[in-house]
């Protein structure tokens, strides 16, 4: 069930109940930030990374971020085991905050269980474009997101649970709603966000618990493709196996495979 | 004064009502299409170009587009001697049709008099690179439009007042809200949809005139440089002038001018 909360007062309303305004230019223009984090035990999991990257995004889009954000996602995740909080706020004028709790897709649990099936696709921009071209907003996480699900939409008709974006020179960047890691040799390896990327959370999450050698790096597309073990990693799915890129079968590898439980357990 | 009119019941609401729910995909994903048209003498111009328009968007979008666009657009205009009108179509679900109807800007009355000073930006995208890769939206007018406003914002913490995108491969693709046309030697060249870009209403509306020999064919940005005359064509604004590009005073030339007089005159 959805359940809406208010930053303004903290007020609960209807999910069916309007609170956007025609005219606000989250709805007109694309020009809202938003996260979305996992509820675990009644709390938001990297709250104050999340909260800090929405106040970089909001930066980057000349919104006024109102203040509150951490007593909404109190309320907002109060007795709740487990769930997707998304923290929006519109630009207005006036800005609007508020939250929307939702359940944890099944789908969602699934491919954390059983892993996803991608293709890569490309993104059309070289990999340092987006660090040069700040206009294109790269690492910014707005509602604009039309491309991102036009992608994901995309990689389903063509028989893929998810898709990972590659630059027009051939590097790795990211997943539509998710980081990328690859696993050659026992090391994880992952983008940094000099590629545009956005800086992931649970990405952070999973390297601050030292179960593996990692390093931060540009990771050309051959390597992705050559790779041992491909994950990709987001807030509500956690570490989700890529058990198939391109056709190629992967299955779920041991490094993976124990990333998901020590981070699945790192919540509880 | 803006006035908002929803598509179910041509039901007038106040602006400041709110009429969009949080959990709308056109909230949170940016996965809305819009139009905006001129309001000229009580209608909206080019309304059924512009509704083919939107019908084409909401394919790409996947958004179940809902009926009855003509009659809310007569509604909403009815008694209006000019202004702008917005149809706009989240993808909800449900998907929720509405009009916003405001005054022209001061600005756009000014640009379109005294013309804009431009600067070239890269889109970071080569000129084909989104006919081949249906999933980037190039041509798509959805409400995924933060780069477009960051674009502008960035232009004008730069001193100009618009910008025209470039391809990563140097040739002119579109402006952030407009259609570009340059001048060489009496004729008017403009870039084809081919390259990504939105089919403009008023650039159709500018060559039905006949007042010029036009050429749709892809432009170099070597080209634009050299041009004799370059303007933008949007829907509010018209006939724009471009009097500087990157630098280069450029003035208002004589078919710029002689198009924007036959087209304010085509519309009264």
């Amino acid at each position: 069930m959805t359940q809406v909360l208010l930053l303004d007062g903290l007020r609960r309303v209807d999910a069916t109940t309007p609170v956007v305004r025609a005219d606000d230019l989250g709805v007109l223009r694309g020009e809202s930030v938003f996260e979305t984090a996992r509820i675990a035990a009644g709390r938001a999991v990297f709250l104050d990374a999340h909260l800090r990257r929405l106040a970089a995004s909001a930066e980057r889009l000349d919104i006024a971020l109102p203040r509150g954000w951490e007593a909404l996602a109190e309320a907002a995740c109060q007795g709740k085991d487990d769930g997707v909080l998304r923290l929006v706020c519109t630009k207005g004028p006036p800005p609007l905050g508020f939250a929307v709790v939702t359940d944890v897709p099944e789908e969602t649990l699934r491919a954390r269980e059983h892993g996803v099936r991608v293709m890569t696709l490309t993104l059309g921009v070289t990999a340092l474009q987006r660090a040069e071209a700040p206009w294109l907003l790269g690492g910014v996480k707005s509602t604009s997101y039309a491309v991102n699900m036009a992608t994901l939409r995309y990689a389903h008709d063509e028989g893929a649970d998810d898709a990972i974006w590659v630059s027009s020179d051939g590097e790795v960047l990211e997943a539509p709603t998710a980081t990328v890691a690859i696993v050659r040799d026992g090391v994880l390896f992952t983008p940094p966000s000099s590629v545009g990327i956005l800086a992931g959370t649970t990405l952070q999450g999973v390297l601050d618990l030292e179960r593996v050698p990692a390093t931060v790096r540009r990771i050309p597309a051959a390597e992705l493709h050559e790779a041992d073990e491909v994950m990709l990693l987001s807030s509500v799915r956690g570490v989700a196996p890529v058990t198939a890129l391109d056709g190629r079968e992967l299955g779920i590898g041991p490094v993976t495979k124990d990333l998901r439980e020590a981070f699945e357990a790192s919540l509880s």
